[in-house]
């Protein structure tokens, strides 16, 4: 169920970013954002809808106060701020979809958060004939984008706690062999709370051959000696989130491991090196994946370079080919290049990079060597 | 990032479920249905959606395999039913949505998951002109609604987890004095696991005044003596959900106290014993709530009285005056009425019951008294 709770903020901060997505929606032209589920709206106001078959949602005209769409049983959980939005709760027997309607009639341009439920939007559909959709991200994803000194150091905060925990792991703190993956995944989850995370988001555990899936979800497989491990986790801290991986090889790397590693780490750190203000985010991905591909294993890196961070372990800039978006002081996003060789191995190496004015930025400074663990 | 994975099923399971899938859709006139994230999906094809930027999706026709349209990284993660779908990979640089767009070219009438990502309709929408949309619960839902034998028999595996955990707290070996409501909905949650759960969906703990908030996000408040404490939690086990509330006493409860505790207990017993086939879903709301109005509560019980349960911690049907389905066996939901007085306190009584042609059959059988702790 999700139920999360942000770190407050004063009224001030809102009002400031609500000032900001109402002169985007002017300059673009969109009467009415309505958001969600997902993290533009605790950016917005500072509350998190609960994702549940009742709806949540924050109706922003282009001008004046926002108001907030909730059921009454969940009202008691917003912290209120008055001069960027009211409340307006619903009973159980009212529909808030029509609410919602009611409050947008007259729009034609109408942008929705990208994670709101389907279901909502397929009943907004007749009640708004005539409504053009748009994807509000395009208002709201330029302002999270470009995050404050506030904001890097929260980024700072979440990176530092994962470096830790990344730290024993090289170390030989976190047992391996005869462990299985999900039992690896669970003993990290419970590092990333312990260094100060409130939630983990994801801790991928890989052994061997499980290691060339990029999503592989770790299951029942025995870690055994003589196999790389990849571990690639993160979690939210005060809101904002952490992403790392790192591989250790548990005894002395064959050198078809070895010498692909090599060639992984100097692709990541190229990579890293090419993050400046004003590069696009596909030239960023180019500058791993041109080193990997003339070291012949191009087929082998089968996903983008990297995904944008902040709130959510997943935003915009999305570093990607066709992403032709300069990088600007302030954007931040992982920087994870991977080489997976169906069958045998798969590797992968990721930190975390801020854009900013005197050159990228990493949040995460554990070793980037493949970690050798007896 | 919530990876999870479905117990493996035979593909058999699944074949019958798409034909009936099929067999709906032909009957509502409807061309195609989309699912992602949620569990229509893994319900019809054995497979959780990551709830990623990546597009995930699974295109039913009305005739035929399905195909399921996934990232090529994620491929490696699905378990195949070739009789039942084919896969569809996608790579970094394609637009997942136009894949569907294709797949569904023709489709007048189109059905799609309620929790999809209103991102990647808003992106289907100009794609395909003059499509009626509908929920993908009108298909599915009826067919998840009505839950077999073996269904039935996993409901009662989770509560009987739950059950013991519930246990636990009214035998007082869950410390709660001088702990705040966060600590004790940790120690809540690595009970649920450790009786089997293999994730904890939400783990309420409210004191005192705290409790009149339904959805009360446990926080720093210490538990002191002299209070109520509620308890709302449950998790998933082997696929199918728990959910179970209840509440203690930590001294003599005062009068008023009592005195609408047994209202409460009066109240959720007869909404269960109402639940008799046949029975429409809002006769057993009503069940509850004419004897909590008839006390003089009604404007303290701001809840509908229940919520089915299954795959998904909320689903279909739905126990909420205005519902007129009539119970059919295999239905299963939760029983829980409140009553929350503003700044005072709060309480809630949960069972998970499944109507049978045996009449009732509650999943939990834990106290349902205001246990007194010391």
């Amino acid at each position: 169920m999700n139920s999360r709770e942000s770190t407050p903020l004063p009224s001030a901060i809102y009002e400031e970013r609500l000032a900001r997505v109402q002169a985007t929606m002017q300059a673009r032209d969109i009467d009415a954002v309505l958001l969600s589920v997902g993290h533009d709206l605790p950016y917005v106001v500072g509350y998190h809808a609960m994702p549940l078959e009742r709806l949540t949602m924050l109706v922003v005209p282009r001008e004046g106060a926002a108001t907030l769409v909730i059921p009454r049983l969940e009202a008691p959980r917003v912290v209120e701020h008055p001069s960027v939005f009211s409340l307006l709760p619903w009973n159980e027997t009212d529909d808030p979809v029509a609410l919602v309607a009611q409050l947008v009639r007259g729009a034609r341009n109408v942008a929705v958060g990208d994670q709101l439920w389907a279901r909502f939007l397929v009943e907004l559909l007749p009640l708004l004939p005539g409504v053009t959709y748009s994807r509000a991200v395009d208002v709201v994803g330029p302002l999270r984008m470009a995050k404050t000194p506030f904001e890097i150091e929260a980024l700072q905060r979440a990176g530092a706690a994962a470096d830790r925990v990344a730290a024993q792991l090289q170390a030989g703190e976190i047992p391996l062999i005869g462990r299985t993956e999900a039992q690896v995944s669970a003993d990290i989850s419970a590092r990333l709370i312990a260094e100060g995370h409130d939630v983990v988001n994801f801790a991928i555990v890989a052994a061997g051959e499980n290691a060339a899936s990029p999503h592989h979800h770790p299951g029942a497989r025995v870690i055994r000696a003589g196999e790389i491990v990849l571990c690639d986790f993160g979690g939210t801290m005060a809101d904002y989130c952490s992403d790392i991986t790192r591989c250790v090889f548990l005894g002395t790397p064959p050198s078809d491991v070895a010498d692909a590693y090599a060639v992984l780490k100097e692709a990541q750190a190229a990579s890293v090196a090419s993050a400046v203000i004003g590069a696009t985010c596909e030239s960023v991905d180019a500058a791993a994946r041109d080193i990997i591909a003339k070291a012949g294993f191009g087929e082998y890196f089968v996903h983008r370079t990297g995904h944008g961070i902040g709130m959510e372990a997943h935003e915009e800039p999305y570093i990607v080919a066709g992403n032709i978006l300069p990088l600007a002081h302030g954007h931040a996003f992982s920087i994870e290049p991977g080489i997976y060789i169906p069958g045998r191995f798969g590797m992968r190496l990721e930190d975390i990079v801020v854009a900013t004015a005197d050159g990228p930025l990493p949040m995460n400074t554990a070793s980037h060597d493949l970690v050798v663990l007896a």
